[in-house]
């Protein structure tokens, strides 16, 4: 564990900046909890108006605390938080941790203030958890160390191996309150505010290295930090631990996508699901499994080839029922369900029954479903279920309890079973706990120097069509042998060389919808037909800048495709794959991934995109998936030019196997003016 | 009440036959519960081999037991049970429930076993609940008749107006328990076994007339009788009882959508989601939402016209926005979030918000969502919604409790406020009560005749095309304008009086699919190319019986439909409607309702189904879709014909506004041998 963490974590030597005498008051809480949980460190209330605080000796400044300092939890309120980190910097205090809302959360002028302070911080080498931020929790260290209302339980507070980031102060209190009932602990609580500093990213990169933590759950409001997230999870991988996590904002990818570009053509909860699955963390769908499905995840592994089927051993068939169906939705199936009902819940006969499903190679887990007996018999009814386990060769073992049992689930909780309240949370549990993949490996782009010149050459925000085919076609996608013509006296030579039929598109970077615009006229079959079409683009498009004509062969494949890039806020850069053309509106919507991608990353995209029309079925043709898939690797290696916000293939022409294919339509947007700082 | 309802549900004079005076056998339990739980009326213990059972005169035979016999319960095994009915019979006791399984549920043997047992009830007028049925429990009338081990809990029962009625007889245990353990009580369980006689639909009309119910709940694990269902919730519904329903099977859609026809391009539970929907029934997607969603549906009507919208009050940011994320989901929006963090929890102050919420015309519902002073605080924490709701005006108010907080949970439960333990049991339950709707009235089809008459003319189970054609033309579908031709001598003829281009196809009962078969060649400019045309589909399908040539105008529409008909096992009569052609597959599935349709209805499932191609989008012409909805109407009405099995026409060609519809291709498929007794 590094300095800080250690500062930060397990801090020695606290600083309470605006520690109040009033143990009503809020900034009077912190003192009480780190106490009255068993807080054995050193405490240095800060307050210019009182000598002693709750029985501690109190200091009118930092300035006047003794010793070194760890830590420092400022109470103040938002005008005066500067103030104190500044104080903080003088006395070297590491880092500093920020109750006050009234900052970014709050607005523009809370933005600027947030903005000073974290200068402030910088300038001074404090480090700061918030603002905006309840505090953090370290059950082990029994440090308390925040105001959150939970603190108010009786001691000892519940302690475990799991850890908890949040960007919610209060779901920190809902978390441990709800585990506490089922016997589920935690080491470490962290609530991270506005993360002007440090966010849920470094939090997670310091727990990777807590020998006091198996699994590392996270309660995401937003994603602040993409990359360094997906680092931070692939360290926690590495130090062996798991990582799993409840996102919000599932349902604005309902209204994302009602947009009809590629900004928003997937949405933004897929490219978020897409991000997590790509770092090796597991998503949780449903609240609880939070909590409930920590103990499938300590010490685990992801499984190495998934058969997506559980094996089900019961004493109640209509609860297993309710688990196997909602598995089934997920696409898991029950390899085999073993009704007891009539043996009853003996335990011999339990343990057996489940030692045998654990050691069916036919499913990825085994799954216990206890009915009455766990209600009125805890002890036996899971006594079976604990002889089974503790021989259980690393297969992940769950259970459901059907009644209202604490007491089972309790004990189940104590030997380290997972164990689910609802059908819901343990199917979505066991989902994730099968379907958990090792972190996919960080991809080399390579040199993309000529794509970034051809890019450097164009002129405004959105790049004309033959530009972005240009930057494309440096990437390494097959251009279809268009060709520009900006001269009308070479219009037919040009038109000669390439063969009818052709088709005809006037390149304007300012007609984003060409067809709609009328700058697009297909099958022109000879040379007649080619200067009509032109004459007739010219006169509709009077007043529109056109940079000239774009010609190439009509082209006949299997179907279309849409390849797009974008710059999410939330996941970072991605890549999305889909039907294109008429399709793009009416199938389902793209497969996602983060960019880039390998050669391998990019075939595992084609798979899971929503390609029908193009994998044969029905006597149609089947598409060259390869080279789709090799142009799908080309497109996403655009990530490398910070300044592409958005591109497009759409749509590209898939030929039949061995064929390839051709993009019919281009498009790059860019940050502008390019001159801003740009970043990845 | 029916007289049978009162000896089913209330009966005062009880016989268990088969009872045992073995307190530690299953077959003693009935007895035992009974008295432990304060049933006042008699028992009459039938045993051949007992003076006294566990204290009680028993009897050796039920022609022995004393005066009249309101209900008996069959305890013996399987081989006996007929015997014990036989004497029911005997002795005039008008219901029987029959514990035993060893029935249909356990193979062809226990099926005809059941059949036979059916066959002496109905002879001797003795109906029947199970076999393999646990038992029933009304908790007002003290009487638990049962062998339900969740009886072993302490008297009382919990006590209240919600009745339940369950495929599952150990998940009856599982909901009382819950419901229990957070204040939540029952009027009657149910469990229906294998609904040998009676079924959920009898008890649900049963219980539509209990003066003790308000809400009944019903956990399903299939439909036998959809029309019997559809009837009894419209009689609930009138006696202005809600139902509410979980139904097992929502993951065997995703098998039967694999399959390319009409019988499951609609999954099989999409027609049950249409069949709940039509027959008023609010369906649960989350198992805990059935216990705790009741007080949500107590008394309760359909909002007129639902804003898709809810208000929210919070004490917590984090645990609003779980709920509010998972509503969105469903399209349900927040109009407004409340957060009173900084207020905290004064009652006051809740209950102000929480009523302006409730005044809030932009909204459907009311949510409070309370923190930690659930846990710490309950009388505090719900006294503002409780003084809110009690002023309420009807307008449904839910509370979601982010940490453990089973006393809070109680006190709201008491006061007739549904409380949630989890964001998607509140998320669950609140889409249910939106989106509920009034049942839709049954349709009168009219007069069918003339394709009764088509479709006795025909043979086989399957209609050539033409036959086909006649039945949905019989229905009022426009046909195109094809002709039949059966004599090459004619075909000249017809097709001069047509017009070319046309269509050619062989009509034939044995081509399913046509074109793959070589029967179809469109696009036919002259005679000659007819001609030729005739002259290779003869060589190709030579051996196949091929009834004529049918000959039709090319047609050109904006795109294309399905619109299919099918009977579901559990659903019964369907009329199916989505993208036609080469979208059918790729395009989502298909909407469904229950057919027959009024005209109106039709219109609604136009509104609903999959239909981006033909609303005009993005410069196309949008289609008839008022013709649409007529034929999808003539189309439902073939669920008059019983004996039609499924029934498609695909594609139908839709053209534009003003200008309908034609089939291209039709399908209809019937019982065979038709002699068969039928049913709709």
């Amino acid at each position: 564990m590094t300095p800080l963490a250690r500062a930060l974590l397990s801090p020695r030597r606290i600083a309470l900046v605006g520690a109040s005498a009033d143990p009503s008051r809020l900034t009077a809480r912190v003192q009480i909890h780190l106490r009255r949980h068993g807080f054995d460190g050193e405490i240095l209330p800060i307050n210019p108006r009182a000598e002693t605080i709750l029985g501690e000796r109190a200091y009118p400044s930092l300035d006047d605390a003794p010793g070194p300092i760890d830590h420092a939890f400022i109470l103040l309120g938002a005008e005066r938080v500067e103030e104190a980190v500044v104080a903080c910097a003088r006395r070297q205090v590491p880092v500093a941790m920020i109750l006050s809302d009234g900052f970014a959360e709050s607005g523009a002028e809370g933005a600027a203030r947030q903005e000073r302070l974290l200068v402030a911080a910088r300038a001074g080498g404090v480090r700061l958890l918030g603002p905006n931020c309840i505090g953090l929790i370290n059950v082990p260290a029994r440090t308390a160390l925040s105001v959150n209302a939970v603190l108010a339980m009786e001691p000892p507070l519940p302690a475990g191996r799991t850890a908890l980031i949040s960007h919610s102060g209060s779901l920190i209190g809902a978390i441990l309150s709800r585990g506490a009932a089922r016997g589920l602990g935690y080491s470490v609580l962290a609530a991270t505010g506005n993360e002007a500093d440090l966010g849920a990213a470094d939090l997670l990169a310091m727990l990777a290295e807590d020998d006091g933590t198996d699994v590392i759950a996270l309660f995401l409001e937003t994603i602040r930090d993409p990359g360094g997230l997906r680092a931070a999870a692939a360290c926690a991988f590495d130090a062996g631990k798991a990582v799993i996590a409840y996102k919000l904002g599932r349902s604005a990818s309902g209204a994302a996508m009602a947009v009809s570009h590629t900004g928003a053509v997937a949405g933004a909860d897929a490219a978020v699901d897409a991000l997590l699955a790509a770092s090796g963390i597991a998503r949780l769908d449903s609240f609880e499994a939070l909590i409930e499905a920590a103990p499938l995840f300590a010490s685990a592994r992801p499984l190495a080839t998934p058969r997506r089927a559980i094996s089900v051993v019961t004493t109640t068939g209509g609860a297993a029922a309710l688990v196997v169906d909602r598995l089934g939705l997920a696409g898991i199936a029950a390899a085999e369900v073993r009704d007891m009902t009539l043996a009853g819940t003996q335990p011999d006969r339990i343990a057996e029954a489940l030692g045998a499903a654990l050691a069916d190679q036919r499913s990825d887990a085994a799954v216990a479903v206890i009915g009455s007996s766990a209600q009125f018999r805890p002890e036996d009814s899971v006594a079976g279920v604990l002889r089974a386990a503790s021989g259980g060769a690393g297969k992940p073992v769950a259970a459901f309890l059907a009644p209202d049992a604490p007491e089972s689930a309790r004990r189940l909780a104590a030997a380290g079973i997972a164990c689910f309240r609802t059908p819901e949370a343990a199917a979505d549990a066991l989902r994730a706990r099968i379907l958990w993949r090792v972190p996919t490996a960080a991809v080399e782009v390579g040199d993309v120097a000529e794509a970034a010149r051809v890019l450097v050459a164009a002129d405004g925000p959105v790049l004309d069509e033959w530009q972005a085919r240009a930057v494309f076609a440096a990437l390494g996608v097959p251009d279809g042998g268009a060709e520009l013509v900006s001269s009308p006296d070479t219009i037919d030579a040009v038109a000669h060389r390439l063969g009818f039929p052709l088709a005809l598109k006037a390149v304007s970077s300012v007609l984003p919808h060409k067809t709609e615009s009328g700058a697009v006229a297909l099958d022109l079959e000879d040379a007649e037909a080619l200067r009509t079409a032109i004459r007739a683009m010219r006169a509709r498009l009077s007043g529109v800048p056109v940079r000239g004509f774009l010609l190439a062969p009509m082209q006949r494949g299997v179907g279309e495709a849409l390849v797009g890039f974008r710059r999410d806020p939330q996941a970072g850069a991605v890549v999305v794959l889909g039907a294109g053309g008429v399709l793009a509106e009416l199938m389902p919507p793209p497969a996602i991934a983060p960019a880039p991608l390998s050669p391998g990353q990019a075939q595992t995209l084609v798979e899971a995109a929503p390609l029908a029309h193009l994998r044969g079925a029905r006597g149609r043709d089947r598409g060259d998936l390869a080279a789709l898939a090799e142009t799908v690797a080309a497109v996403s290696r655009i990530a490398a030019l910070p300044e592409v916000m958005e591109a497009e293939i759409n749509p590209l022409l898939v030929r039949r196997e061995g064929e390839g294919v051709a993009m019919l339509d281009a498009l790059v947007v860019r940050r502008w003016p390019a001159a801003e700082e740009t970043s990845s």
